[in-house]
């Protein structure tokens, strides 16, 4: 069983300004087909899905991205959820709190992804900004959308290496609208999670700019 | 070339009390030949070198280890240096500060090697307090000491996985004394170096404690 989070540089690099890309999505979707990442430039954010990536502009627009675009960072895994959950008309906050009482994920990397209706679905519209200074991060508010929610809950001593708590991404079902999210409450969703026991950080080393950039 | 770093566990779960060893030395010695780790229930310090994992008591006194033993924390990867050089007459803050102002590692994972005689080796004594409070951290010191110092520089990001900046043990020639180091002055020593560019943390999911201990 697929049990490893794949992911490419560290958060501590992008907030040193190491945001060019420096790696393929071709090559990271040889690592899972499931994840979440960040646009050339933090130009807008990265959502994997199915084996496909998008990139969510900062009105929420999403395309799909070729394997040849280059990101800075992503994490990846194969998608193989082992529990599977309903919930119904329950705030964020809520939601994540009763995740971490029903399961004994306290030390875990666990992968996310929750299918449904979402009375609210807010999204960060300036990742660059977020990354750099959470104060600065904007937000954009959608009502009534149904899509999924892709990501991870990261234990805290992962800070530094990457975003530690909940990191959730959203691509609506016509994947055309998503993004980083930064608040949402579920109409109707079922969770699926998936506990993952190893981390791989491949940092890119060939990268000059992350050679020489102090953090 | 291999170029991971392979670690069982983290140190917050160390310092969080997960302490009882939880893999055997002969599953992590699948993943390098060279390396360190903690001794179960913090009894001691471990150090990997060619494939043989040895065992430092408070005292210094260092004996082998059978494969079946279990730590509850270690780092070990491939021995396959890249660069050597000659350091003679130096003190350890000098020693580590022209390693990095020499080579472009601001960002990166390096494996260290250092095969001398060493003027001044000051040892831990009591690991168990150095990781749960390093202000309790004693110190037991040798002179013209001949062996190897071994282990690694850890970017300043991944704080919270494993500890960062320089983290080395020592083990004399005839592997009858060494321990967590925590001081040195070089008299004659060659240093190898081996960028590693990616981190596989592997937590131990199988262990109840490690799943419960809140940090």
């Amino acid at each position: 069983m697929a049990t490893t989070l794949y992911q490419h540089s560290t958060v501590a690099a992008l907030k040193a300004g190491v945001v060019a890309g420096n790696q393929t999505l071709a090559q990271l979707l040889t690592h899972g087909d499931t994840g979440i990442g960040a646009a050339d430039q933090l130009a807008g954010d990265v959502t994997i899905l199915d084996g496909q990536a998008y990139q969510s502009q900062a009105n929420g627009k999403t395309q799909a991205l070729a394997g040849t675009v280059k990101v800075p960072f992503a994490m990846v895994h194969a998608n193989q959820p082992t529990i599977e959950q309903t919930f119904e008309n329950v705030d964020q906050h809520v939601f994540e709190q009763q995740l971490l009482s029903l399961y004994p994920y306290q030390n875990v990397l666990v992968a996310l992804r929750v299918t449904g209706t979402f009375a609210t679905m807010q999204l960060a519209v300036n990742r660059s900004a977020a990354v750099t200074d959470q104060t600065a991060q904007r937000q954009f508010e959608a009502h009534n959308v149904t899509g999924t929610l892709v990501g991870y809950y990261v234990p805290s001593f992962y800070h530094g290496v990457t975003q530690t708590g909940f990191h959730l991404h959203f691509l609506n079902e016509d994947h055309r609208f998503g993004g980083h999210v930064s608040g949402y409450r579920i109409d109707t969703g079922v969770v699926q999670l998936q506990a993952l026991n190893a981390l791989q950080i491949v940092t890119p080393t060939h990268d000059q700019q992350f050679l020489n950039r102090r953090q």
